[in-house]
């Protein structure tokens, strides 16, 4: 999964939440941020720019790991925070039905989604912003698309680890996967 | 179904739509209108407060046919600012899919569900609201329980229609019916 | 909507029908049949073939009308009945929470869906079917794809009415949307 | 969580898996088995049945633990057919879509679910049941409930740990919540 940098350590050294997720599979949550009108269609999707080690530009949505003791409101609320500041104005959502759960295996082909480095399980949601979204951590941008540009291929492309699917699942969840 | 007075004609004279439901189920959408805090947790659900014919007290949802060439979205949001005022700012869910579908048949114990004048299929959302809500039309106000009284049996046996019902699964799908 | 016969006339003489359709939004419901291996996963999405009065193929998923008094479990069952035989053994799924609801709109734009007849709201469900299938009524043929084949392009160019999206749409809820 | 004993050894050491415990969440999934009719109502309720350590009575939903790169389906799977023996024929559902995802915490009222030992996230599901089911395992028996009994003051006593939460909102979710 292109995840987003922790900016709480959690609760274990490096070294020690590596042999974990060597051996049980890792609490996600991830958020598709969207703008919506007044009757709550969606207008436009948010991506994350960033360039990958090897100098490609990732597109990714808002991902991170959920902590010991922390409820998945929050987990997802300090995410979005972290991701697209403080003044993003998310809207959790009031259930925590999710979309979706991708399953993120360290071997491909399992589920459509792939992460070498553990075995994650991510419940997915769409998620409002009203604020102001200014990219924070190691993103160099955030992009606006419609909902067309963002499943279209040449924005799916830029897309990693699944999350090009998980995007169209979140699409097609808010009735507009064209 | 305890309905809300319509305040558009829609397309039919009255005497024109009473044959209809006697011939078709009818599309509905019921919001249940929440106040949620910043991690979208739901710490206040608002009812309706209406006095019927026989002089009882009667608590309600938010209610109202769909109409002829009417998105669900607009027909949510109609019947919200009809019921809750103009600037109650409901925050109309980016996903369709409802929490649940109530059918309300003119027989008593087909479902839980219940209303003598037609065949209605309402779909059910729990619906954000932010701004100030002043009751309109016939609604003598608007009162806000916590979801710990709204659940209780002193509020749901003041609902009618199997809406105390519907009022629960809202409660349930949130997470805040104990 | 490229819809399915109805094998029960309704309530209405087809003239009724036709005036009621000009005035209010008609319930239908419509089912994705799809055989799934132990774990429910989704292995094959069934798709009806038809030929249109112009002489093209159709592909199109389960669709009816709900009748007055008629349950959505009910309705459900009948349409799967009619259009995949009496011993497709259908499991209508134990909650009415469907994965979308399509509107389709007389006018072309509005929603992905569109029907020149009507304005119809249809509540979608997949539907896992175990027994035989033998396409009844107007369908010449029902023809089983794996996901991958139902959302490519090639059977895609074949549905109508905006019945691609909703497959779609389907198969992304199922988890099985590439 | 009123676990059901592990099957699998999982991959770590008795000790070692409490160590972790206390420092991330573990994913669990939860199953409500259900009987349904023909049209996908749920007739029936079962839950297992259980002497606590002090001796009480404990009804509770089938759970267990996800383990290292093991598909959500195939853990639903093997603590179904654990709990209820190899013949209770579960269908286990097309969508992962759970209907909630209850967060058990080791501190009492943080949400509705408690569980000393950890912190929990499990993703919930209503599983129709179609075999013969015989209690494996630690469980003295397994009691096909009425949705209504279900509900019932009497039997929701005898569930700990939130499960009689979970249980209402698998019920409220199946649309059998009175």
């Amino acid at each position: 999964m292109s995840e987003t940098i922790e900016t709480t350590p959690g609760w274990f050294a490096p070294t020690e939440l590596e042999q974990v997720r060597a051996h049980l599979p890792i609490v996600y949550v991830q958020a598709v941020p969207v703008r919506v009108d007044a009757a709550g269609e969606v207008v436009s999707v948010g991506l994350l720019l960033r360039i990958s080690p090897d100098g490609t530009i990732i597109r990714s949505l808002v991902s991170g790991r959920v902590l010991h003791h922390e409820r998945l409101r929050d987990a997802l609320l300090r995410h979005l925070e972290k991701d697209l500041g403080p003044v993003a104005l998310p809207h959790i959502p009031a259930s925590l039905q999710p979309f979706t759960v991708a399953e993120y295996f360290p071997t491909l082909g399992v589920t459509p989604y792939h992460d070498p480095r553990q075995h994650a399980v991510a419940l997915a949601y769409v998620v409002p912003v009203t604020g102001d979204c200014s990219p924070r951590q190691d993103a160099l941008d955030l992009v606006w698309f419609t909902p067309q540009e963002a499943s279209s291929d040449a924005v799916l492309q830029d897309m990693q680890s699944g999350q090009g699917t998980l995007l169209k699942q979140a699409l097609a969840h808010a009735g507009c996967l064209i």
